[in-house]
């Protein structure tokens, strides 16, 4: 898929610029919010659903058998290998308090496999593309080539995790102690953390509970820049939605070890 | 002071601006940091320094008489009833993490009550100034006012919190408490939660262990946004350095109601 990888990537950003006409709108900062959940929280606005039509419509004029797995609508069946697996508006907690860190995921699939990913951060203006072991940042529209800080050491990284209200309790006492090993510890960054350790910036995130459309686009972005990303045991498979991704193989089975006593 | 301090707003605007040069530098995001405390992790890089010495320079050139309280360097003393309160950079953390929320705070003290306030957000290009009933925000250098959100019912606000680990555990608690009457909670923002409460996305802020560098600032931007400050049980005495500030009296007072019972 070389060439055509590249092709795909530029067709990519176009889709995060699509979005953005709709996410840095009047929404940003509203509460003007539904709530998809009977009991609880879990914040939809119609900015979401503007954004996810605008990058559907994109795919199905240009590539109509691709297949197309949205977070605010159903699946459309892909005729062929490839399809893409959006999340609009990841962060919307952030999104609905006017804050900058929530961005719009992106992943293309190649049989279920990201192979390219997309984390932007519009009020940021920061782009992060990974795909095939090239990882780019474009601020302000500027691309620059980025790195993990290669750090593999607990005792010098720099945690994340968005909300530590989400763990289950088992999940805190667990996450608690990988935070009682690292140097410091910030919250509430969403998709940004990833980018943030693809920029080399944040060394580990650590979360639970991601579906698919949280994680596919995040991979191919932090591998390509240098880092890994597994489940909390150390695999492969991510489908229990306990990420963890760090700036170096060393780092993430040190990470790992903790972890995956839980 | 009527258009003293308008002139005064105009020359702590020159501050943060050179404050900016230092701050938006090569440091940002790197992990060559000092630690202050022997045990324990107090973050400090070279451009906390260098942005506190070009605020000190500007006011020691300008206004003589002024004194100077900043976080990284001794006080100074006032000849006279003015002085400066300075943070060159609040939430060093996120500073090193090359994350955008980490803010430069500015006040100025008239017999030691903050009568002006800058919270300025360099990477975000956000500058926030209150004084006298006036709050406005500069986005990307074009002023508008603000006001908070007015909010005034729990069930419906928007809370944030810097970082759940600096509480003590009696706090935990009572911060708990707070948190599960609310409708979304937001980590990680240091002084720009407290901008957020005076621009409307965030409606009540609870942190304790603040030292007056972090509070002072802050003060004359929430009450000039039309919100509320206090400490946890609704006095107005900051120094314990529990500090809550709120989107409306009235919001500030039930959440008082849940913090001051610890």
């Amino acid at each position: 898929m070389g060439n055509d990888l590249e092709s795909l990537a530029e067709f990519a950003r176009e889709l995060a610029f699509a979005a953005r006409r709709e996410t840095l709108s009047d929404c940003w900062g509203s509460v003007a919010v539904e709530n998809k959940l009977a009991s609880g929280f879990d914040p939809v606005t119609v900015c979401d659903r503007r954004a996810e039509q605008a990058i559907r419509r994109l795919i199905e004029e240009r590539f109509p058998d691709h297949g197309i797995k949205g977070e605010e609508f159903g699946d459309r069946p892909a005729r062929g290998p490839l399809s893409w697996s959006l999340d609009p508006i990841d962060g919307t907690r952030a999104y609905i308090c006017g804050l900058p860190t929530w961005s719009t995921l992106i992943a293309l699939l190649d049989e279920d496999e990201p192979v390219l990913g997309i984390i932007d951060i519009p009020r940021l203006d920061e782009l992060h593309l990974g795909f095939d072991g090239q990882a780019t940042r474009w601020m302000a529209g500027r691309p620059r080539p980025i790195r993990t800080s290669g750090c593999t050491t607990l005792a010098k990284a720099r945690l994340s995790t968005t909300d530590p209200d989400l763990f289950s309790a088992g999940e805190a006492k667990t996450f608690d102690r990988l935070r009682r090993n690292v140097r410091v510890t910030r919250y509430g960054l969403d998709g940004y953390g990833y980018a943030a350790v693809a920029a080399g910036g944040i060394d580990i995130v650590a979360e639970s509970g991601l579906k698919p459309h949280d994680y596919q686009a995040i991979v191919p972005v932090v591998r390509a820049a240098g880092g890994a990303v597994a489940n909390w045991s150390g695999g492969s498979d991510l489908s229990s939605g306990r990420i963890v991704a760090a700036a170096s193989e060393a780092l993430l089975e040190a990470a790992c070890r903790l972890l995956g006593e839980a």
